[in-house]
């Protein structure tokens, strides 16, 4: 995703040049370093130091201290999603930047740049799908390629489908509960369970498993109508048969869009001394939700979501 | 329901007969009557005695007893869904099969005749979608004509999907919780998840005010795929800058196949003495997880489904 | 395709009885008669004097001979379509039917019956289209199961979509070209392009080795918008990097709710001594454009169609 | 155009930097000059010399003799489709480049970048698709924003079709012929046939005053199946008895991922010395078919193409 992220900054966002790069593993830092023409740093510190600001694309345990470091070295950060691996590790971001009274951090959640997502939103802030009153969420991935064990499937992956109906609602999770058909072993798929201050209910299938591919839909209902996301890849063919479209496996492709406007966004906004797309707030939110959705995994309740009142930096 | 069922047998299915038609409201019963050419009966005791095979379409509270005067009479019954209004009541029809030592009744699961869902089962049966994981089930009508309180909501409506999830999985559902985003007044849309004993789970939505129109929908997701029903009007029309296709609001209308092929089916096998499609077993299993998930639309809680010991007449 | 024909009557179209069977070949005469309960006639002139209604689903060059003995028998007639081999043989059935005073012959342009082309047309007909400018059609089969020349591409393929643009635009056909990538041996694809007396264009592919699959497929494009039939399957796999729908090989099979609702509107309409769907002027024009075709196929050039002034019996 | 290029060139094409804007409205030239950081030039000709590189989206009248001038000061130019209002005109330029002895053109034939277009071509040369037989081509505008004369549709829109065609088919047109169902006044919408060195044949839909919106979608055909480009917007909107997606009127936010990528490339290909995408003989050689396509249009005759050899420059 670093690596990614680097390619994309440097070669399809102007205004930003890549002039650093840190890795544990200083040969690929290098290899990465010289692919978009800039030098590796000795260290995180090093960095933090010599940009601008920077992308945390690092393993998820170290992304909140990269975050604080940041914010008190005055720097913006784009940190990728989840913001933390805990919710009292994302607090303390929240908390850094109360302290230092401005906002630094972006989290990558992707999704809001999406142009389908965006479109997805538009049909409810036009009001056509009158009062929606349910969400469906579908996050398929062909392989397990990151969950080491099956909670990371709420916090790894189904913290995209957190922040998503946050964001399409506007509002609040207030109770969450996981289940899964598989009760010994690692619990995939899993399906969760929402509730929302405004009244809503929605449900989101997480299946790092699904074998056939990427697959990422959401429906929103209403009581005016519907509303779907569902991607299709723009060719059909028809051979022997069949008639259909490729499904890819690769959700840094499926969403590269998604990605290189984030980028260019948060590009953009850095430079004018502002914080678009998902806060530190929105981070740290989605971890509270996520570690309630893991808690209601592993004992089969319904867990409330408790968030604490908004700070008014993120009002 | 009735007419269009007698609409149909006279004028769809060769072999049948119309010959007699009974309804309370005696003159609906002649104008319906004198549509198919047959008679209006008296008294609904008159109608079983006349005739070789009959359909019930009366109001839900009556089909078990209409059911169990056809067996007892050895007449062949095509029973509308719901058997029964409650699970004891389709027990009885049980029962009276049990005693004549002979099945006699179908229940009209109209979905197990349908073109598509029959492809939809062919997915799961031919293997292509591995181990099956979970299903999802889309139930919307455009405005509510027949529920009176949002308990029918299971009983009359998320009956279909209780049924299909059955009959697709051949297996039993074991536990069932209802829920809905509105608290007070009259629940709707409703999401019950679902568990079977083949460690399965399922989501069904189902939503009888959904305005836009009639909607059924289905998605396999197993191992190795997932197969969606997903009926579309096959005219896609581009104007004013959309482009689309009708939905149509009439349930009828939509499963028009599936009622012509179900009436055929049950006009066949009864000449030769036989049921096909969903029998009296299938329709007070399907009552008893109904009446299941009444329970949990009322506890607020997941309830187990107790099925009792399948009778040798239905193995 | 008769016995189809014949099986369809006999199981789903209620007033109808298949009472005799006649094919040159006489045990599948008896084989098919069998299979509805019907017996074998000994010839083709003893089933006309036996029955009240027939069908003509014989070799094409029978077709005007059949039809004019049922209208000289005062029997009615569903002609498969082509109506004849030749527009001078066609032109026989219409005059005896001018000769009659009476129409009697229907001729199997299924399509006029199949609800999805009936809604293309109601898309036509209820103006949102504006004024239609251009049609293109798309008929493919899997493999060529019946055209040993390329000829009868347009005198046994394409006649389908001939009709079926003057169906659709309430018009004549008043020139046609034919022509194919390929210029030598088997002409396949083949393309028309057509012109109406209504100022309109259209193009029409006939493609009889199209190895995935049998497709159909209409466009009417207008002023107004655009509307277009491309029946898909309902059932939607997501498989091995695919998500697509099974397309059939059989168009017996594609088109079989237009056969049965064609039997169904025959029998309906014989008994009541009316003809309904295309007449015999409509066979005989088809015939007509398809001879215009066919000598545009040969000769490279575009040719008028002279279209006869219709009879007033056909007004 | 041109202004969306420069913002385009600006916002996303790292390695581009927009130093100077050139337009005959001096005003306009300033605004977008000023809108991405660059300085209105004094004249055409001051531009050439004072950049690197530039984009040709002056009126098409004055295409040749910009790209004349980008040739012989050695500087790199993409031009807009098309290269030259005549294809003597195009001409120029390509005997310009042999002058020089060195490519410097790219023509703006963006589809050759499009995701979905790359795709098609891909089903064409993995083989899955057979031998290529047919194409059909639809090119659809909401209305006519260009056109000033019928003319227009061959050289202005169906030339993109025509280099579309050649590029997908890696092959040539031999002979075009272009009709419309209007006879007299502006013909539109006009269907083109086209025939190709490699046997196949094609037709090509331009509608100039499709209202419903802009559409461009195009179906390979071959013995072993057939692949569309189908463009639809991924959010699928169910309100009002209707189900459907957003169709766009613009052509410039349909082919933006187009057009970036297009930039991208010749940016790229520019700073390595070198022409990607369609070359100036590219362009030429779609004059030279359009110049036929209208002689066809204007003659109501099939016209065949005389493509010279091509220079060893362009093999």
């Amino acid at each position: 995703m670093g690596a990614a992220h680097a390619r994309t900054l440097a070669t399809s966002v102007p205004g930003a040049e890549v002039v650093r790069v840190f890795d544990m593993d200083t040969e690929r830092a290098k290899q990465v370093a010289h692919g978009v023409g800039a030098e590796a740093a000795d260290s995180a510190e090093a960095l933090v130091a010599d940009v601008d600001a920077f992308v945390v694309a690092s393993p998820d345990f170290t992304h909140a201290d990269l975050a604080v470091a940041g914010i008190e070295a005055g720097k913006h950060v784009l940190c990728e999603k989840p913001l933390a691996v805990t919710a009292d590790d994302a607090r303390r971001v929240v908390d850094a930047e109360a302290a230092a009274g401005r906002r630094f951090v972006q989290v990558g959640f992707n999704r809001r740049f999406d142009p389908g997502f965006v479109d997805l939103k538009a049909a409810i802030t036009d009001g056509s799908l009158g009062d929606v009153r349910l969400l469906h969420g579908i996050h398929r991935n062909a392989s397990n390629s990151t969950s080491t064990d099956d909670a990371t499937l709420v916090t790894g992956s189904m913290i995209h489908e957190l922040d998503t109906f946050r964001w399409l609602l506007d509002g609040e999770i207030v109770a969450i509960r996981v289940e899964s058909p598989v009760v010994d072993g690692f619990r995939d798929p899993q399906v969760a369970t929402l509730w929302t201050d405004g009244g809503q209910m929605a449900t989101a299938e997480v299946f790092v498993n699904a074998a056939y591919g990427y697959d990422v839909r959401v429906e929103v209902v209403g009581t005016g109508g519907s509303a779907s996301l569902e991607p299709r890849h723009p060719v059909l063919r028809r051979v022997s048969g069949q008639g259909g479209s490729a499904i890819g496996s690769d959700f840094v492709e499926h969403f590269a869009d998604s990605y290189r406007i984030e980028l260019a966004a948060w590009a953009d906004a850095s430079l004018r001394g502002e914080v678009v797309g998902a806060s530190a707030w929105d981070g740290y939110v989605a971890n509270v939700v996520a570690a309630a959705g893991v808690d209601a995994l592993r004992s089969g309740q319904k867990r409330d979501v408790v968030v604490p009142e908004r700070p008014s930096l993120y009002a």
